[in-house]
């Protein structure tokens, strides 16, 4: 596509990092897509990703339509630094693109003995409660922690009930979907996964309003309102789509999708050594809680995606063949090897 | 109970805001139980509150077993006062008590144009999911932004599905809750809002797996982790119980029990005007939804706490039969005017 080869290793180490945790749908399966949306100039192969406003803690970063799996690492390092130096560090972006998985970016902070947070809007798929109307993205929150024997703490989450990328399995093994997962067009619930793309929403974390949707739909406002409002970025339906086919709003509200990404140093609150070990300590007890189902064990933050690493880091990562013909379809493109 | 005139006057303010703004249950109502706790020597009325380690924009408060209600102002005044050096400022809090609504130090923030974050750990009622033991507290997560023309908007909620106030309201009324809410000491769903007193659970947010309820303990393990395991105060299951009558545990991992209060100078990141006027128009936008049913619309967070609050600032605070004896009865002990 014409990145240079710093970006280029640093977009592809975003996506394998996904491909290794198991989060299929966010690693090399997507790169069809942003190819798609390079070739609809949508993604700026080559930006000059500046520093818009700052403060010792606190930045603006424009990342001038970049791919976010470049810009986001940039911010995250920016956070990094003002961390290092003064405790804490905070960056919100404007004028990026889809970046990856939120937990490739805290991690980042984890690795320096940092508390880790990432998150980004994305276009609207999902109903405030009470609305029929798409708002708000799916958008992810992450909180990264790091442990001392154990793998570090990371909540990852989808702000909504079920990820998007749930409702697509369904939608392939043509199976319904819990009640409470999405709407129809006109707000009532349905168990047709297809719902979705006939005018449909997903809906926030909690389901209903008497299940605490309203909290779900309260934590994809302030992603939104951190990621988008703070930095200049869209927000709410005026976020741009990811999927190339369909063009962003024509009245936008600012640049491109935006980030919120920052940095604590655990030794501004108290030395590692002892926040690893009571962080240790934590993760003990309730991994050895008493659970309903002797089958089933309390999962701890991360865990799943921890396991899976170490599994695909020994025996490698399985490739559908769906995404095999994509990613030869591309190798024909550009006139590499085709695997 | 022997405050200083400034303590007594700042604890007063918090609940205070908690019955302005319809929050009945954490107002003057809890006040009976506040001096319970200062009966059996948990709480101590002239701490000596101390920053134990701090950088340019981090820092961990001792709340020397200080009310809550004291305490956490304390720390988000220091936030405040190292966002406004640095750009944001972050304080996480042990051997404090509980700090009445999280919204009341958050909009701390909120009339300095920062944007503000409170949360605080508390004694264990909600079970992980797949467990049947309880292990975190409802752990309150709040974020506050503040706004143009409208009110600030505030994201304050429980982590779990149902706050507790909600079961009391429906024990008291003879009432059933609604299945996703609770389960029993087997971790069985049960309706019977008596069941948490008899060895059940409340549900994280999402209520079970299929709708997510990993992401509310998630959220809840982010609270605790936060506001427990960074400051050294209690976590999980040894955080003390907030009733009198109940001892805490004799094997206590830290100090009282955490919170953990930022700020971040919005001027960080973009003009304060800017911010606002996208941030009115992105309420705008949501309180302008299409609706599934014309009667309900969508709900900007805090939007009924402020509405209570501007009518109980006209027209009084409600005073049900109960809280008035219980106030009466501290006045007789206090040997005050009653009311």
């Amino acid at each position: 596509m014409g990145c240079s080869e710093t970006d280029a290793v640093s977009a592809a180490d975003v996506l394998l990092l996904a491909d290794l945790r198991g989060i299929d749908s966010h690693g090399v399966a997507r790169l069809t897509g942003y190819v798609r949306l390079w070739e609809n100039k949508r993604i700026n192969v080559g930006p000059n990703i500046t520093i818009v406003h700052q403060t010792p803690t606190t930045a603006t970063v424009d990342g001038d339509a970049g791919l976010g799996l470049v810009v986001a690492p940039f911010a995250m390092r920016l956070a990094i630094q003002k961390a290092g130096q003064y405790g804490s560090g905070w960056v919100s972006v404007r004028n990026s693109n889809h970046f990856g998985i939120a937990a490739y970016h805290a991690l980042m902070a984890v690795e320096k003995n940092m508390i880790g947070f990432a998150m980004t809007n994305a276009s609207p798929l999902v109903a405030p409660t009470f609305s029929s109307e798409r708002l708000l993205g799916t958008n992810p929150m992450c909180y990264a922690f790091p442990a001392g024997r154990y793998a570090p703490v990371v909540v990852d989450m989808a702000t909504s009930a079920a990820a998007n990328g749930k409702l697509e399995i369904a939608q392939r093994l043509g199976k319904q979907v819990p009640e409470g997962w999405i709407q129809d067009a006109a707000g009532n619930y349905t168990t047709d996964p297809h719902a979705l793309k006939n005018g449909g929403s997903l809906l926030p974390l909690g389901s209903d309003y008497e299940h605490g949707s309203h909290k779900g739909f309260g934590l994809s406002a302030t992603v939104d309102i951190l990621s988008g409002v703070l930095s200049g970025a869209n927000y709410g339906p005026w976020v741009p789509p990811f999927v190339a086919f369909l063009d962003p709003p024509a009245d936008p509200v600012g640049s491109g999708i935006g980030h919120f990404v920052g940095a604590m140093r655990v030794d501004g609150f108290r030395p590692v050594g002892e926040f690893k070990s009571h962080l240790d300590n934590w993760i003990t007890r309730f991994k050895s809680a008493a659970t309903i189902d002797p089958a089933k064990k309390v999962i701890i933050p991360g865990e799943p995606e921890m396991e899976a690493e170490a599994e695909r880091k020994a025996g490698g990562i399985p490739i559908g063949d769906a995404v095999l013909n994509d990613l030869n379809s591309l190798a024909a493109k550009f006139g590499i090897t085709r695997l």
